[in-house]
């Protein structure tokens, strides 16, 4: 908890002086930041080194690993991001609307930085740039928690950027790491409350919910995509067929790929077959209800688990539905509200999905994997919120602020 | 929590009619509402004075009495309320922005409904149709959990409501009172994060802090305000008077009234004297630090705990101050981020004041008592946020929505 509460109040004391920071003075620090990124990339390396060695001991599987390494391509990477965020417009400091009161008093809603934001996240190092980069664009300071795979890279990195933030004059402590790496210490980061200002979990779906279920500290829910597509009895059969392999096989491991097929039972026997063939091509797995079984036979059976879960791999869950209602009650049941996506010509049921389902993303025929910050065109991203307030959807550096009303006046006083 | 299940799922279903419902079938609904709140002020009232003299045989105090307490004009109030929510527009449904991208797809923000929004309140029964209004103006299904002291007036006005939302042919569950009004039962409501999309608590500190601390549903911290008139060296002391004395006094049992008093020591001198002098004309009990003593010296010694209490009452801290930076520095330190104030005619310092103080609102010469939504023109408020997600401030109409992005496509799947 020391640890906490030490860097909790340094960084708290950085936050005004970031808060005030012109952009350009911002954008020369994240210059110097991606400069020192390079330079020190054989320290880096070095420590990113130490982390696969201990993981390799511990028997930590390819996948995991592989998200840990860095190498001189992934570094480049790392500057070359930072770089985007400086291009990027910075929100804070916009006055969205200034009025006066018949009373004299002129209020404005003034867009400010958040304060201090606290992510938790695993063991991908390209995340402490990445957070640090997008905070610090914004004006807000950030305390890093990643996972204890990643904690040599991690020290190092935060290390190399708190001296180019020195050199360059900036507050160091704009970014500050969480050494511990135990499970007590991020629980008691959630309780954080007098700290930090929101807390953004980034990682799988077991790390989400425990930060949703024990934080107090404001928390914005991201990622968890049980995404489905819906090809309505009017679908454009060829279409459909493009879409939902695409959006299941593209990239499965992605919280916006496709989990979950659902037909209307007047196309399912013209559709199915073929749906299946092209998502086999992709060794795709499909389970599927009594009725997809009946067109289909050589798929398994799909139970209640299956329509809940986020696969992020090569399977999918079917069912065949009666109409228009059973695909929407079905789809509001199991997903995730993340994406959504209907295949049809038919206006009146493209309008209804679009007003009925409950999801950060409704799409008409496209692909859910549509749904990330570059795709929507807001050139970057902190994470996909799957909660309704604040954010919904892709967060950009936008939703990395709030808002302070300044109120202008001359002696008003209340009758 | 049978009855939270149950009335969750009903809620639930009735959320998505809700979203859909256009402006004018809402507003005759809610003209319904009032109607038969006056029509029905007979059985209101019989039922209130079973609550009453529950209240009376426990003991219960006398201003909670009073807010506790129905009579015709306060039904009336409540109709009238009705009323003007009906004139306001309504943000469903409007697209902030749509664009083209490059891929030809059409990328949308619409505003819509947050769902099922959660309500814990204390024992004014003016929330439970204040809440309704407002949440079914924004096309939101409402759960109410009032307190114990109110529960026989919130049941017959609950069914008063959902009568006359019957009677318009429209969803009785856009209401719903939780009528098990047992600590376990709200503190498992807390937990309802299947069927809650947001919990608002709208009562005293503690009963804030609780919902806070053992919320999962995403919560808008609202109300507490320990607020803050700073007189700096430059102030016009006949302002910072009339101001001062304004903020504590007008009306000291709201969250906008001023608790603390802050001056600099160039001023002090001049100042302190005659603003004791204003306050004791209210009856208003100072306590001080030191320095503040040395110059008045019959107040009493402000103690940390002081400096960090929201009073609600005819009592005020003083503190004096080297400068703006211990006045910026002791606010921020002590403050709950509601609103605080500047009097001085230095620009720089009350540009500074508005860039540093970290608060929902911050004023240059003006009471603090102006911090509400229909002071700031929002002409409805639900209550007044302390925290920096989704709403800070003053919260209206807009800040009971969320957005939704409504993606219109030809067959685009991703590269």
């Amino acid at each position: 908890m020391n640890e906490l509460i030490q860097k909790g109040q340094l960084t708290n004391e950085a936050k005004i002086a970031l808060g005030k920071l012109s952009s350009s003075d911002k954008n020369k620090a994240l210059e110097r930041v991606a400069g020192a990124l390079i330079e020190h990339q054989k320290s880096i390396l070095e420590a990113n080194k130490m982390d696969i060695i201990h993981a390799e001991e511990n028997g930590v599987k390819g996948t995991l690993i592989d998200r840990l390494t860095l190498n001189e391509n992934r570094i480049k990477s790392m500057a070359e991001g930072i770089a985007k965020i400086m291009k990027l417009d910075d929100p804070i400091g916009e006055v969205l609307w200034m009025k006066k009161r018949p009373n004299g008093l002129e209020i404005g809603q003034r867009v400010v930085p958040l304060g201090v934001i606290g992510i938790i996240y695993e063991a991908r190092p390209n995340v402490t740039v990445d957070a640090f980069a997008l905070c610090f664009k914004t004006g807000n300071a950030v305390m890093l928690r990643g996972g204890k795979e990643a904690i040599h890279s991690n020290m190092k990195i935060v290390e190399v950027i708190r001296e180019a933030l020195k050199d360059a004059n900036m507050p160091v402590d704009a970014v500050s790491l969480i050494e511990d790496t135990s499970r007590e210490t991020a629980t008691n980061m959630m309780k954080l409350n007098d700290y930090l200002d929101v807390l953004i979990p980034r990682g799988g779906a077991g790390l989400i919910q425990a930060v949703v279920h024990n934080s107090t500290v404001p928390v914005i829910e991201t990622g968890v995509g049980n995404c489905h597509i819906y090809v309505d009895q009017d679908a454009d059969l060829t279409m459909a067929l493009d879409i939902l392999v695409n959006a299941k096989t593209q990239r499965p491991g992605v919280c916006n790929a496709c989990e979950s097929l659902v037909v209307h039972e007047h196309v399912a026997e013209a559709f199915l077959p073929e749906a299946c063939k092209g998502l086999k091509e992709h060794q795709v797995e499909i389970v599927g209800d009594p009725k997809s079984q009946s067109i289909v036979s050589d798929i398994g059976l799909a139970d209640e688990a299956d329509y809940g879960t986020e696969y992020l791999d090569y399977k999918i869950s079917v069912k065949v539905v009666n109409d228009l209602d059973e695909a929407i009650n079905h789809i509001n049941r199991y997903n995730t509200k993340h994406s959504e996506a209907i295949i049809t010509e038919n206006y009146t049921h493209a309008r209804r999905f679009l007003d009925e389902i409950d999801a950060a993303a409704v799409y008409v025929n496209a692909s859910t994997r549509f749904t990330d910050g570059f795709e929507f065109g807001f050139g970057a991203e902190i994470g996909i919120s799957t909660q309704k307030l604040h954010a919904r959807g892709p967060m950009g550096l936008k939703e990395l602020t709030t808002t302070k009303y300044t109120i202008y006046g001359n002696g008003q006083i209340r009758d």
